[in-house]
């Protein structure tokens, strides 16, 4: 069944956007009392279309969702190419990412404003909304504004950053020795690499530098295979 | 270094394609004299531009590398859309895969004939080249003719099909109790899933029914999926 996020809810009935609405009635051609499930407010609700242009969206009931992550995982990332951000998001978000960061790095693209990072997010947002659709999540991942790495000292949780500096631990060592921890922060670096300036910092900040493997790893591919393994990891 | 795979070995001179040749002139901007690494035969050289338009590639000696597949995987995969079967390709060249079998399935695009299968693999075939070159191998992955699941019958090693069905083993556990073996042969489904049929075709072939836990993923996100966590659990 298609699912959509609300923006609203007013007192039985949800409140959809108007991409979603257009989606329902030009892509999906549904009709009154079709069936659809919402989520709002991390609830999933079995809802029906009611009449007046189908605008009207009916709760019939409450719907369990089994899709739960054993950890709370926070991805962090530079600034990239259009096409491999969006990969990235639409990717890290079916594979159950809960934040993401986006990071001001010595060789990531810096030269952005304000109001420039403000319209990527949104369309990040947007791809990630849909991910979540797609793969059925109760929630979207989290945006947050563009930091730096200074602002990452108040993170909880298990902190990564993956690195390609000799001699050190594989990420399968650091997750074995970590198997109870419930909260999850990686740092995934540009297309040139992090500085060794940075990886200080990272290090300053509490962050263990892990290797993925000897394998050359394209940038937007990384967070997909970090993602996996966490999961693979946690699974029962 | 920029690493090129070449197509004949002459004496000590390597001849590489037109691309890699209009590559090396146009895009790179290399001169004589430049150093390069020439893949020919799975053996790795260190190699100098001659004179002559730099067409001469010159022989300095044999370099050693470093990325080796513990196991060997091979990749069993219905005809998608273009976009999708390229990244694909590319994913799963970056990620080790060794050879990529191209599958009719019931729920899958079926309607090609032998030309126009060839060209597409020519395409497949310069994804694979491209990334195996960025991703430092010494060798590129293999695409076989498109075969029927009935041609499954040949291969060797564990045998994993993906599966959505209900109560069946994990691919952690599966993998935890193979952890000995050297080869592993993975079929995944079109975007409307492998039909019940299939399945039981598979079986019988002794394909393992395994779930990647409970997640919805987009088809083309599974190859990395499972091969990031093979990378991971045969990972020292």
């Amino acid at each position: 069944m298609q699912r959509y996020f609300a923006k609203e809810k007013n007192n039985n009935q949800l409140i959809l956007n108007n991409d979603d609405f257009y989606h329902i009635k030009t892509v999906m051609r549904m009709k009154e009392n079709d069936r659809i499930e919402v989520v709002y407010n991390k609830i999933l609700y079995l809802c029906t279309l009611g009449s007046s242009n189908l605008e009207e969206i009916n709760i019939v009931k409450e719907l369990e969702h089994n899709i739960d992550n054993r950890v709370n995982i926070t991805l962090i990332i530079p600034l990239l190419k259009e096409q491999k951000m969006d990969l990235i998001f639409q990717k890290a978000t079916e594979l159950g990412v809960n934040k993401i960061i986006p990071i001001i790095m010595e060789r990531s693209i810096i030269n952005i404003d304000k109001n420039k990072f403000n319209k990527k997010r949104e369309r990040w947002n947007r791809i990630c909304k849909e991910a979540s659709e797609q793969s059925k999540r109760i929630d979207v991942p989290i945006i947050t504004d563009l930091k730096k790495l200074k602002d990452l000292d108040k993170l909880e949780g298990l902190k990564l950053v993956c690195s390609t500096s000799k001699d050190i631990m594989s990420v399968k060592m650091c997750l074995k020795n970590n198997d109870k921890c419930d909260r999850i922060n990686i740092v995934i670096g540009p297309e040139g690499g992090i500085t060794e300036n940075e990886e200080k910092i990272l290090v300053s900040l509490g962050f263990n530098r892990v290797t993925l493997g000897n394998r050359i790893l394209r940038v937007e591919t990384v967070p997909m295979v970090i993602l996996s393994i966490i999961n693979y990891e946690f699974m029962e």
